[in-house]
């Protein structure tokens, strides 16, 4: 059965999920439609980029993923379709998949040029639920659009390094379910540039000199559970996707507070890396 | 395979949409089954009514709708199984089917006489799963309900046209993801009362006097993308459903501000527009 | 096609859900992926419990539950996997499956022994997917794990009765989707201890004297609607699951308020029942 996965802003109480994927149904009869996430910020291309980067390689190749996260077309906004590490984005060219397009080359880029046959105000279902039903049909990407070489690039997807090489200046690029702060800087850069030096790392007042691999590493669990600290330490991590994260043990936003909001760290805020 | 949808005011937290799911699973083996949404507003008839009006349609003929919205059974509120438009609604008869059914005329229409075999303090799960399953197997109305011909009409879906016909009173319906405001009144009547005269909407103390078709239409790209007016700006469209819909372009209700919290508009609140 | 359900904390928005349901589709191929709830709040053993409890029994037997709260392991925290009720279940050894253990004697409990072979930071991702999918295609559980004979037992599941067997005090275990306070005294305790005899429940400073089967059940349709005590009335009911809930009819805990906000009822807080 194929499968066809949705990340969107449409949130989960609006229509527009429901009506999509009852037309999905409506082409394809028996397909596996699974949500990866309606709840990206409105228009927040950044954090599309970073939720479908870090969903989609789990799935088997040859899944579809349709974005709809500012999808309406304009003379500004094309619409794409991409096959790349054997999967197919559907997505319009505002940035969103130049995240992984950068760690890993598409292999086939289309503008999408079906408009002119489907008349649409709400895009996602009408052009690329069509598309996506064209590409699990077996159909090729040049029936639906016209190659092109190059797509459009997110800003502030790349951390800076300075001219001496000591020191990597990063920023939030996502705050996740519990608060925690995902920065752009990755586990790679790290040591490219780190060289195994040591360093400090400033997010707002707040100083690390440790980056552990999981969050119980953190915990020291030979000290009686009574007297060790746990709950609300801080600390930096490398996440599941290897990004450098600030956290907290335990957090939870709505009530003990989280890094981001103990800390003071929002999106884009910048966090530097000192080596000595 | 058959397909199920799902509408309530559950939320996605509870255990209830998990034990409904499962309970279908148990009946019927493999299925489809569609979450349309589960967030509602807590016994908001209003609010389903235009949801599930607005998802059902993309869904293929014969699909079974299951809306679980104030359904709890009382002398004043009975079960109903609906045919409409090919497809299949179960609800409780407390007018949440009547802003479709005021378009369409249902095929057949049968009140659900089931419950003395069934003893339920959970009439979604054990009601409504039950005759959704005997659906999905084939089985007709009249086996678990008697015919009857008329449904409770939701008050507040029409709006008001005045004796002179230059005035039509409209309110708003529902608050979308993006604050975006939806009304009651259609491309349709604003098209055979207007008859093509020049009009200004009054929403609270905002005019407008041009209704675009998407909402980049309001949006000049002539203009360099620094100077013209984009984020932020007011509009009136007929949004995919051809209501008449009071919207910001791009609005974030959790930062920048939307239709709804900018504009001060609330559900039920009155949308006026007078033709000259 | 085998089910295999998801009880977790990890929310809608982040990639985790998505990376989960991909991960499963590539070991299993056909499958039926069940969101049970991801709204656990971050880290709360006692309402992931209540909410598995109430959901997994409805689906078919051999369905495989997976449980992905306060998952991460450490010395004291161990993955298992359980048979019980002819349904399997994986999560972290943290009480959450002793709510349900407490009623139903488990078939088969083991200890996961998989880890040297899998080096993870994100065990519901590579541990627990594997298990269920070794599961899912008729694997034993001795293949994936050593079997022991005890799991940790969650606090503050099981009510205090005095020694006169006059009074039971409970607490709040869970508040639902419209504010409404589940308590952890069930119908069988109460009728066990009360004997028949009349009782006064106190929650804070409120009384209730009665428990109702349904909701509606505290309405009393032969007055007419408009003198009628309705919306907003506070009641004592048992709930679907046969606990002892505080409710307010037709609530909503974002407009008019529910029984936790009205009555001021917390997670935990304390439910005295006194009998004559």
């Amino acid at each position: 059965m194929p499968i066809i996965t949705l990340t969107t802003d449409f949130g989960f109480k609006d229509p527009s999920i429901g009506a999509i994927k009852g037309s999905i149904f409506s082409e394809l009869g028996d397909v596996n439609i699974v949500d990866i996430s309606h709840e990206v910020s409105p228009f927040h291309t950044l954090e599309a980029a970073y939720i479908i980067k870090n969903a989609y390689h789990t799935f088997p190749k040859g899944s579809i993923h349709i974005i709809g996260v500012d999808s309406e077309i304009t003379p500004e906004n094309k619409h794409l379709a991409i096959a790349l590490d054997d999967h197919y984005f559907i997505c319009a060219d505002n940035g969103i998949l130049s995240l992984i397009a950068s760690e890993i080359n598409p292999q086939k880029i289309v503008e999408i040029n079906i408009h002119d046959a489907v008349e649409t105000t709400f895009p996602v279902l009408d052009i690329f639920v069509k598309v996506a039903s064209h590409i699990a049909r077996g159909g090729t990407l040049e029936v639906i659009g016209k190659p092109i070489t190059a797509i459009k690039q997110l800003k502030a997807i790349k951390p800076q390094i300075n001219d001496a090489q000591n020191q990597i200046q990063g920023h939030v690029i996502y705050i996740d379910n519990y608060g925690n702060v995902v920065t752009n800087v990755t586990r790679n850069t790290i040591q490219q540039i780190g060289k195994g030096r040591d360093f400090v790392i400033s997010a707002r007042t707040t100083r690390f000199t440790k980056i552990y691999d999981t969050y119980s590493h953190a915990i020291d669990f030979n000290e009686a559970k009574e007297i060790r600290e746990e709950e609300g330490k801080k600390m930096a991590i490398f996440n599941t996707a290897n990004y450098l994260e600030i956290a907290i043990y335990k957090s939870n936003p709505h009530t003990v507070g989280s890094a981001s909001t103990l800390l003071g760290l929002k999106l884009l805020d910048t966090i530097t890396i000192n080596f000595n």
